[in-house]
């Protein structure tokens, strides 16, 4: 539990009443945040200038003030740190505090998420500003949770982090002579022989936009060093806070798939993971299922806060649609579902000036609760009241696990071919979706996961294979294991250097395969995937598209031959039994018809089943805790939609109704089913 | 009228002899500028290099013999001052006149309009120029008019520039704390404590390229004190001259809808408006007439002259299409029907070299007048001789006026959401379209335009309400006029700081309606307006898209339903009672099947008719003078069309002709039919 | 014949041993290169960091081991220079070698081809380097030529290179008045007063992306200035070579229609032609083929060096296909039968890591010979050592030539107008491709070609007319040859200045024609040629776009005339007789069925026919030698492809059968069929 002083699901969001002068709009915030059921707040985001106006004096009078408020009026504090934005005082009086841009040139005072992460000035400030913020609040009941500064990212390219960058990289390396190597400078001459001739790698050197490198291994390590750099500033607020406060939860919000931060290893310094969800009216809703799971993965499990989402409308998307209703509740209860220990916005009330005016708000322009977004968020608040502590802290169960790796990720996109039209995230998404699409519960894991606890394990693309994970692969199969992987996977080390002797590289033996070629067409041009299963459950017509390995079986059983091109007849799909299990290579992107068809096999064979047989559109996830199970059921259909839940009976939360046979749900509503837990958590 | 020693609607156009070296060729353009009936040419443009070949030295003989041989000859001067592009030697000793652009960098020589607006070094010189020109040409009788630079317009982002704007600002606000306010900088800490802590808002700091903007208020205000430091610079020539002259008409030549400038704020220091006009082939014929109305609008009905258009062909569009036969004849009239009182080319001798030489001209580099251009050129000159003084100072009656705002406009560009689709001149051209179809004369106003005069007030997205105005258009109103908003109108005062309480803010209580909520959809998705009117001139069906405000009506009548979406059967046509009038609202942008009929709607409520009926593609426009109607009737087909005058008797002022009943116009040909006026000018 | 000591068509490539530590991978490397009948190496092309690391130390061991461990495995080496890269080390002690980009940003370390042309630092050390390879390889019996550099392109804009163009414009021009003429500096008022006035035009002064320009004089001089100033990089190390090394051929390696260099002005100073020939998966053969013709017609005639090609996958394409199986070996013979004497590739070992770890190569990352692509490989080795020295030296002939010229290229790019989709190469090779679908051979010859030995030419938008050269054409058609040019010619002299007196300028009295005015359309709007001649070969229906000149016959005969539009019945196709010859003249864009028929129609007027009438996708080339011929036929076809040579009897130079009558060739394979010349070599 993130924290006991409020045991249940956290329902607010972020909240800026410095932005307003009138006292009696805060007593109206207080009054319809309690129409609202909402019991927390984060304040203090984005209140840097205000509680620093110079160099050497702090003014927290009126965060004292807002607190007590709130604190007295039921509603307990996320408490930021106000670091995500530095003050224009301090980028005029201490420019180093200014980043330089991918483009070589040194920024002015503006926007937000601008600080060089190098930068002597705002690491002495920031720190310092966590120090005071914790010594002042440390003993405040209201405070349920530190938030560190807010959505870190983008990276800088100034002399400063440069200089920081050689020494990481004498800290990674030792030697120069390793850098040389592990980067394979004798390529185009880049041999360097001293520590000072490295530079950043960004439009003016080494790089173009859109990750377009002529030097992956100095991009693939400025990435790492980059998002380093920017958790050595987390790091230092949190060992502030830390100093005065030794049990508050510290969090900072990260962003889903975001590309710039290893999550994975951020996680790691984070007590509770949380992040802000803002899909579009077109994203697909298991994009989002995705990304949650994902962010409940980078703490193998451990449930996180939803800490944004918009009660309806955004505001820097092209088309900034409303959420229809109901879509607000059933997107919440979707988090929920999946891990989530709080739903919260951005924001309770919405801004009167500047870029994010637009943003959707608990309490709109019109000021008052008379609203069809105020009366969803209502809604809501009063349900989470109703459920009260029984789904906090509870987890999610799943036999399958989908690797997901920022460092893989990276050197796929820095990689000079075979394909521009190869999209890491996009294609894990589709293996995510075919499980998803069958309401079957799946881990997003990291390379450093633990696999035993799982039946079946796909990496797509798993193209950096880490020292030790392909022993670590062979084992989990060997122990009687599921592993898939597809085309473009095994070929280089944590260096992006090639494994020599054929692909795919260490992960040869355990495929059963040798990948001699790789053809990359246009992914308009498609080939065909033939099965010689003409009963079974890949019977199918299928086709792929994108990469085609063109692989000779080593042992492996072959599944499916492509049937066009010069490669007609080579396989395309193949198993190969390794120890007790089983490791499936799928040489090309296939489309979602076979992957629907090939989860269904794995899947049989594994005995895993779906949650619950429901309809298209129907998404259904389950958690579990002290030996209950809780069944959400979500119809994101514009139409009912009816399931069948057999005999079973089990006990719809919101109604109290206990039922069994076929259900009917409404259209963008969501039901929780409680029932005694057969699993083995 | 613009100057008394040329009665008559001046015809000719930019001419730069000092690029030909043999007076050969100036003879021989003398010989064909009266073969063309040309009586005016713009000297002067581009000759400052020419002029002051450096900082001390001064050169106008050629200038006095080329008036001189021209004014010999019966021709008059349109007399520029030079400065639209400083010297190389200046950009070379004086660094300070190159601007520093949106991304921040120091520019260096090259191309035109090209110096910093706040550059002392520029502000010197060009200042100097206009002296030396007015003290030299004041008393010469060739001399007509005034030009001062040339088509204004970029913007700066230099230190110097920096420094003007806080001074601006200074003036503007008064304090810092005023700033603050306007902008609202508590939003992101964005607090100023410092003057010197606020700088340009470029790609490097609070802005990315395409009126992207991080704070709108910063960018709003720079794009209000770009407007004026140009304006300055104008000025300060403009001062300059009339030291000397204080007579002769001053001007700059404007550019139709051009994004930079507030030409209204502009217009009052012209003595009179002219502009350029360069359509496509593929330009909307009534986005061309919309802009001619928009440049008459600037001096509340003055008449403009049209300073340059093409005789036949561009050089910086994609596809540079020769104008049709007869259509620049027809253009020219165009411009004559709609209050222009000269038709002026660029240019009329082609350049041999450098970037406009592909830029048509009344001698082409064939260099005799037997060209289908030239021929065109001098039935035109031939026709304006004939028709001598009668249309000069003639006005444009309309009962009808467009809200067009620069300040408006800019607020939206910048505006993060609701969508990027959203465009203001397009929308204001969807109406004025409506208008203009049906032959129905309209004048486009500004925010601060006389609206007692029309029946009829149109302000599509009229998104900032200034100080005043909302009272403004109550008054007029109740005082029995008709009044047309849209979408997307009321919701920011002159700081775009949003008029809290429910939107439209402060056209609300005129409207009778309040704005709930504002969706925003791909501009592909269309929602359906559902009129109760199954047998009245608004019984079609029609369909909208873009936004979709969500209205309530409290007291508005509603018109029509939105007929899909969850806003199905919400209100999305009102019409309110107000006074003694009515006002509408559009809570969508409807088809233009809609708008024909809605124009057709509220013209016919206020006795508003056609000038003409003829068909389509046949533009018709009035002009009046002591007590005589002037009616243009220009065919834009290719291909004859009839129209009826009725028992009506019009002169054909070309033919001489005194006609009624059916007439024919052929293709791409314009009548000019004089009447008595029976109006009330 | 390049060099005696290896007379057969060469085979190898780049090689670069030094990126890998382990002696076992050389003694590999070479066992495989024996195995693939491989007896040249391109070594050294980017050590220049391992050779010199640092200002004072060589080290050249590794390279005189390399070179001899080849040369006593009978591999002899193509010695590069290593100056395509300069070390890190020289950029950070000397940062004039930086280039400052198009954008105005000086440059830091990193990529390729990144040297700045005019820097002392680079121009001494890449001298210096040259000078002692040159004296340490001089004698060595393995190396047969030497590779300066590496694909010499891009501009720099630095300071150094900006007084440096000024010194090149002294010397092209003498005065400043005189450059001031030139380029029109009136226009615009940029007339220079001093020399330091003059800048480099780019994105901060004249120039924006795209080769758009607002002041095309200096804009095309500066590209003729740095095509000078890399070429005198390339002139340093000759001479350095020559020097020491009086006999040894020097070439670099160009790059087919590469924009950046006047390759016709290069190859003057190369001894032989080389060039990398890097086609996608959907270049059109022709367009490889017209490539190879221009690198042939570099050196009128010589034979040429196909320096790179991909065994099979390109990198840094979007979608890197790999080669289909005999593609390789068919691409292999396209060059040697359009004039190569080697068939060399980009690599011959993949590096293990950095940007081209993905590009084919002899020997892949798998690292043994049993491959596809080393198969193939083998195969195309063992019949180069069997067809052994007898096409060495063989010539192509062709009574057809097409002009191509750089600086046309430069000035049609940087005009401003008429239209955007103007491609000077495109329209080039429609031409090409017209006589290529029939099997017709051509030269590609520069505008200092030597006209009298063709009965045709062909100049494809001959927008520039350099000084002499209308009259070169008028002596070439007066003595009996045809001329062929299109729309947009004759328009500008060197200096893009207008030929004035009515276009098409120079070629007026040859042609018989007028231009009165150019017509820009969208692509997709097309005209229709109408011809008279309703029999004859060019009867069919035809259309035309892009550009659109409204021409007037002066004597020439109107072949066909436009079928619509106002310009309706004007002429569109011309000919003159002129003298004993005629002049084309092709006013707008035609499509290919109209070019196929006109090339019929003027190959029959001069009795040029097919080298061998065969179908669709088969491309047949002749090369001769000591009365001998030598026609390559090669299929392109997915599919079997039958040809009849008729009583002729021919030698399959690899089976050594004689054939004759019809013949089967399999798709993607090629047949060299030898028989005795009739020709007049």
């Amino acid at each position: 539990m993130i924290n006991e002083n409020l045991p249940k699901i956290w329902y607010g969001g972020d909240y800026n009443p410095e932005q307003w002068e009138d006292p009696a709009v805060w007593e109206d915030d207080v009054r319809m945040f309690k129409l609202a059921g909402i019991d927390i707040a984060t304040l203090n985001v984005f209140s840097w200038a205000l509680n620093q106006p110079n160099e050497n004096t702090y003014n927290f009078e009126w965060l004292d003030e807002t607190i007590n408020r709130l604190y007295e009026n039921g509603i307990y504090t996320c408490l930021a740190t106000s670091t995500a934005a530095h003050p224009a005082w301090m980028a005029k009086k201490y420019p180093d505090v200014l980043r330089v841009d991918f483009y070589g040139r040194k920024r002015k005072f503006g926007a937000r998420h601008n600080s060089c992460p190098n930068s002597p000035t705002y690491r002495k400030y920031s720190e310092r500003m966590a120090h005071k913020l914790a010594e002042r609040y440390k003993d405040h009941p209201a405070v349920l949770i530190w938030h560190v500064s807010n959505e870190y990212g983008g990276y800088c390219y100034c002399e400063q982090c440069e200089e920081a960058f050689r020494e990481w990289l004498r800290n990674r390396y030792g030697t120069l002579e390793a850098v040389n190597k592990a980067w394979n400078t004798r390529f185009w001459g880049h041999t360097f022989y001293d520590w000072s001739e490295i530079v950043a790698p960004n439009d003016l050197s080494e790089e173009r936009p859109g990750d377009v490198s002529f030097f992956q291994g100095i991009s693939l390590d400025y990435r790492r060093f980059m998002s380093d750099s920017l958790l050595d500033c987390y790091q230092l607020e949190y060992d502030a806070i830390r100093k005065h406060d030794s049990e508050t939860a510290i969090t900072t919000n990260l962003m889903g798939t975001f590309l710039d931060l290893d999550y994975f290893k951020w996680a790691k310094q984070l007590d509770v993971v949380s992040w802000d969800n803002y899909p579009r009216i077109d994203t697909p809703i298991s994009r989002t299922a995705m990304n949650h799971d994902l962010m409940r993965g980078l703490k193998s499990g451990q449930p996180f806060m939803l800490m944004e989402q918009t009660p309806s409308q955004q505001n820097w998307q092209a088309y900034n649609s409303l959420k229809r209703p109901g879509v607000m509740r059933l997107w919440s209860y979707q988090a929920v579902a999946r891990g989530a220990d709080t739903v919260m916005f951005f924001q309770l009330r919405r801004s009167v000036g500047a870029t994010e005016k637009y943003h959707g708000a608990v309490i709109e322009h019109v000021g008052h609760e008379h609203t069809r977004v105020f009366q969803e968020t209502a809604k809501v608040g009063k349900e989470l009241q109703q459920l009260a502590d029984q789904l906090v802290d509870a987890r999610v169960e799943a036999k399958v696990g989908i690797v997901f790796d920022w460092e893989n990720r990276w050197a796929i996109n820095l990689s000079s071919g075979p394909s521009v039209a190869l999209d890491y995230v996009a294609e894990v998404h589709k293996y995510y979706d075919a499980f998803y699409q069958q309401n079957i519960q799946v881990d997003m894991i990291g390379v450093d996961g633990d696999l035993s606890k799982y039946d079946i394990v796909v990496a797509p693309v798993l193209y950096m294979v880490k020292e030790g994970y392909a022993n670590r692969l062979e084992e989990f199969v060997a122990n009687g294991g599921t592993f898939v992987t597809t085309f473009f996977s095994g070929l280089v080390n944590e260096n992006d250097l090639v494994t020599l002797g054929g692909y795919p590289g260490e992960l040869r033996s355990l495929l059963g395969i040798w990948a001699e070629e790789i053809d990359a067409l246009h992914p308009d041009k498609k080939n065909k995937i033939v099965t010689n299963d003409s009963t079974g459950s890949l019977s199918g017509e299928y086709t792929c598209n994108l990469l085609f390995d063109l692989i000779h079986s080593e042992g492996a059983e072959v599944i499916a031959e492509y049937g066009e091109d010069f490669y007609q007849g080579m396989p395309v799909v193949t198993k190969n039994q390794y120890g007790s299990g089983q490791a499936w290579y799928l040489a090309s992107s296939p489309d979602q018809a076979f992957l629907n068809d090939f989860v269904t096999t794995i899947c049989e064979e594994k005995g895993i089943r779906s949650l619950l047989k429901a309809g298209p559109g129907v998404e259904v996830s389950e958690r579990v805790k002290n030996g209950k199970s809780y069944l959400f059921v979500m119809n994101h259909n514009d139409h009912d939609s009816t399931f069948d839940l057999g005999e079973e009976r089990k006990e719809n939360l919101f109604s109290g109704d206990v039922i069994s046979g076929k259900v009917t749900i409404e259209a963008k509503d969501v039901v929780i089913l409680r029932n005694e837990h057969l699993g083995d958590l």
